[in-house]
């Protein structure tokens, strides 16, 4: 019989929720290696108290030090979210990336504790099938190439419902009365999004229920009445809504206020993960659908032409990089050295209309801004610009075509 | 004195919309040039009667058999339209390029209209500062590398609305009355959009005033209620409404409809013209927003992640090049070779749902679906899906970032 | 204890060589599995005899209907070698992808002689290491998603040399003296290249030994005359050598004869595995050399610069695809869709100058020539070009970045 | 008749070589435009004598004030070779160049010339068909958006060579013997490399004449012993040869001497030009070529293959906006952002081997290697890489793939 394809870890730090699969993970892991284990529990603004984790961990006989409980919003904001939005980065043409984001935050935590209290590995949530096993563990690996990572969802045959609570039982698990059952779908949540799949949404051609939805109100019960905001901009990340300044956690906090008043932000996909198959996602980002929108609108006055275009080629490589994992990866880097480099005079405001689920740039202004009425005036334009230039303009451009052109006459006779 | 830059031309065949500029464009080149003039005017789906062009082109002296009124809308969304969505084009991450896909198709007209009827040159009214003068003779160059292209706007002193105004009456054209005054913006209309432009919308600061808009219904007049359509696709091109199967210019005209009635695909946009300058547009693509969610709907289950992914990377450079005017180029050939071979099993059924704004996908099926419930389910899968693969998945994919992590530590040292 | 990974296959074929590794494979799969073996021998150019294959198998207890020998030179050039080359495609800047482009050629013959054979399985010798199983496997998948891939070198316990041959004697497998110890590197090879690599080459600081390379001539021992050949192109694929017309296979046997007199193609390079690691790899490529620099020769008066451009930004990608194993992919198709619609006109001869290592174009003509004297020439073009157009076409170029100087002066005061 | 195209001037700073040509376009500025002018004569490394540029400059009535003459050597390799050599820039496969990322440079000097002078222009000596107009002009507006650029070959009549003669006859300016009669062709000279072209080259059939090469032995005169040199880098840079720390100005000198003697890096090539039609140039490049056969020689070795091969995927695109004249663009700046991002391990030593035309890398080595010998070794790897890795690797690879054939099965049958 070979060895076990994971040698016993000594002591793991887990990325625990506080919730009934990470409790059992947790108990999993001392039972099934005998190690000490250190827990990890963000607040990455998913909206559930953390007190509660803190308790559990204890119950579970995790030893105080051994406890790691943090409000990483502004950095998840600030080092990540923010960053991704300078390049308007949607996977296949629609997804905005919520859950993928997180994961890069989660593993460097789990690292940096890891080498803090002298774990030998860490240990995560994710199923075999999902993206994020690869997401937590492409990080962990690319921070600390000697880490070791348990992922006992492919490990463990605990693989239906009933042997997970029998488990739980028999460890003296607490088990919520509502957890008992299956839950009718998945979720994840965090200040960016929350998605949802599985179970009930596995049919791509059914609508999803409403009650899928958590933090967007469905259009049709949202306002009668439009809402106009202005977001303000430097260097390419929101600062400001309606002119107050607001940290980046807090900013994005009030977007998602906004948007999921007016019902922004929903999406109904169906994509193509990183292990090859098509699974289908029920996503809410009120706030980063307003964040687009509004970068997208400072971005048409304020960045060049030439910039924008060689942004808009690069992205979906630097979207399917952060949905595959590679967010610790030296092309990832790459891509953002060189798009941070265009948004340096991306400053400005924007303003947007919410309505009913759709949010639209009508506005848009700056001392930065490379739009010149001089120049695309239907009026006189005072000799900024010289139509005849145009002529050659076209000429030279349609050289080498008039020479293809040339060529399949000539072939022909 | 140096010659005159364009030879003057012996007959020339003008893109006639028998409006006051384009009359004033014919009268100025049988002046200018003493040439022989023949009008073409399309049915694009603009909206207009074609009969008024006919009676104006008469009246100023074109021989009946120098005119040419035709129809070609079912030409227009089959073989420029359609190909283009297959590709999932917008310029600029927003705009569905409503003019610049209209332009080639004039073009070629007029470039075959100047063979049948032995002319040496075309004509267009597009002024100096815009797309559309590249757009339309960068086409006319590839198609034949010997027509003359005259574009008076370019040439001509008329350069005040007095003045043209002035030559109309000089020249017994007859001018509508509320064709005297200057128009407070521009429009360019075919069956895939709206677009408006200039004067009252040249401060992108300011919001577009409602009567502006043309064919959508502002959102917060559209119906209360939501409705749901089903669009029908066979390989990339979208053949039905509600089962219903249409031609290509039905079905486009169909969704405008539906679109415009919901308020659907109203965009602001300040956009990098290929001239240099940037200029804001307001756009109106009802029908055309509907089939861009819904194309990529059905590419969601009918499209390999492989595909897609190379789609999109391809995406931004096949917009550019037909927002510069280079359709008919090797280059732009060569990417629709690439993304026609990518939709040969796109066949299936998307359900959308429109409301006040906004068009979102809520379901779609297909007998070509790559979608597996079996692969994907939390369920059991029965086997067909191996969660310990992800691990030797991951690890490899994970070596190279952990031997760059291991030259950081070992320099570290 | 699990179940064995790969369930055990009732009839397998197998990718033969006749040599020592695969003969051990082959009785392995027999024992292990109790299963019918066929064997699929392949001449691919290697330069090897393949009755011996027929006769080992045989002796191994292979019925004679088992035995599939096959000459498929020709569809290796034909169908894999000339559309690889139509792109220019090299890997990292300098591999010309001899032994990646032979690997789907044979998977594709193990799934159809599978098929034909009834087998459920299809088995290859290459090692867990490298990138030919990859490729290997990838292929036989693409082509029958049912089929079983046995690679006994992931499976077995046969880690030394010794216990191979321990395997060997105990099931009387003969053994060629000169197979008893281990080679001093590793050699594949085919009509396109030969690589070696291993053992005496891991150290890539340290220059290969002279008898390494195989089918060149040391550069300093090459003639000291140049020589010079011509090189006729039709639609991007090679046809003929010195005005002689030849097969595929044929001509590039011939490329191959004149490029190793010479000493052409030979690489010493260090190259990123896509199973993670870096390997160092000694390749000769002689005729790929030629045909390389002559196809690029070619494409220089017959290829459109948009095309050629796009070309050159797709082929990494392309060779990327190649060198992972996804030719049998949907992107792969669709980029060779791409490049094989740009050569239609790549149809042509060109003159290579040959010489101690170095093959360099030095004359290339061609009816479908898009290069014209008339637009270039110092002398008088009598009005083919007109100088003034560059003024417009420059002016237009700056336009943005005018706007772009004129913001940071702005912005500076 | 129409104003001029380019408002008089009152004060031009001239790119001045001291040439006949550049002497006549002085004095047609001070004779056409009655201004006063600024010369600008730079040491790039053109192997000329600076000297009798003053001489004739003063001669020509420039104010000692108003002679500029200037070594800009080191800088030109520094900040404009060495960045690009980062990108393992080639346009269209082949051109490394030379000529192109020269002209940036001098209207940078040109521009701040201008600035110290009070000049409202510049002017330059490239002809109306070529490439070097472009490049002069785009980066003069880049710099300053208000500067004038003339362009006299675009703007005067004197389009003969017997014109020209007698323009300089009548102004009394000194004619070498050698300059009366037309040049065989037209040469242009930096440290990075010769290039020639025009006349006796314009067939692209004919093999170019001996006497144009300049700067590179012929190979089979080159000597019959190769040559072994190291190049040493640091983060992307060489800094040494054969241990000898050199400035960039005296290494690219160095290279030049070595690859010139083993006549390394001659090209016969015909390429696409920006103003549309192709040309034929000769081009000698003897440092640059072994500079860049080192430079990926070191790369590796040292550079992951994801940056490595998102470089090779950019470096087309980063290649053309050189050679079209946009190096003082923000999207050649952004993509220098990400390139530069990668080198800052590309720290090492490679060792060429030099012999009758060819330069090839024959062993790297460097304390940053991401090179594993334990990893790629054929012996034991003592657990470093578990092979077992690479079935789970494959199989994830693969699925997509086998969905997609299993559709096309279903959909056949």
């Amino acid at each position: 019989m070979p060895a076990p394809r994971t040698p016993a870890p000594r002591k793991v730090v887990l990325a625990y929720s506080g919730g009934l699969d990470t409790s059992i993970i947790l108990k999993w892991l001392q039972v099934e290696y005998g190690c000490e284990v250190v827990t990890f529990t963000a607040d990455l603004g998913q909206g559930e108290e953390l007190d509660p984790a803190r308790k559990k961990a204890e119950l579970l006989g995790i030893k105080p030090d051994n406890i790691y409980i943090e409000d990483v919003r502004e950095e998840f904001v600030r080092d990540f979210v923010f960053p991704m939005f300078r390049a308007n980065a949607v996977y296949e043409g629609l997804y905005l990336l919520g859950t993928s984001i997180a994961r890069p935050l989660i593993s460097k935590r789990l690292v940096e504790i890891a080498e803090a209290t002298g774990a030998d590995a860490v240990a995560h949530g994710a199923t075999g099938k999902g993206n994020d096993q690869v997401r937590f563990e492409l990080s962990a690996y690319a921070l600390n190439p000697d880490i070791k990572v348990i992922a006992p969802w492919r490990e463990w045959d605990l693989s239906s419902r009933t042997r997970l609570i029998e488990f739980a039982e028999a460890h003296q698990i607490p088990i919520a009365k509502d957890k008992r059952g299956e839950a009718p779908f998945s979720v994840d949540a965090n200040l960016l999004h929350t998605s949802s799949e599985g179970k009930v949404l596995e049919d791509p051609a059914e609508d999803a229920p409403d009650y899928v939805y958590q933090r967007t109100t469905n259009p049709e019960d949202a306002p009668e009445t439009p809402e106009y905001i202005e977001i303000g901009f430097e260097r390419g990340d929101a600062v400001s809504i309606n002119g107050q300044a607001l940290s980046p956690a807090a900013l994005l906090t009030r977007l998602n206020d906004l948007g999921g008043k007016h019902g922004c932000g929903r999406l109904d996909l169906v994509e193509g993960r990183f292990v090859g198959m098509k699974s289908r996602g029920i996503y809410e980002t009120p706030g980063g659908t307003l964040l687009l929108e509004a970068h997208r609108g400072i971005e048409q006055i304020t960045l060049d032409r030439g910039a924008g275009h060689l942004k808009d080629e690069l992205m979906p490589r630097y979207a399917e990089l952060i949905y595959n994992g590679f967010w610790f990866s030296p092309e990832r880097e790459m891509l953002q050295a060189a798009i941070d480099h265009s948004q340096q005079h991306v400053t400005g405001t924007v303003r947007l209309k919410l309505y009913k689920g759709s949010a639209r740039t009508v506005g848009r202004w700056s001392d930065h801004s490379l739009y010149s009425e001089a120049h695309v005036t239907f009026e006189d334009d005072a000799g900024a610009y010289d139509q005849k230039d145009a002529e050659g303009f076209i000429k030279l451009n349609a050289l080498r075509l008039k020479l293809l052109a040339a060529r399949d006459r000539r072939l022909k006779t």
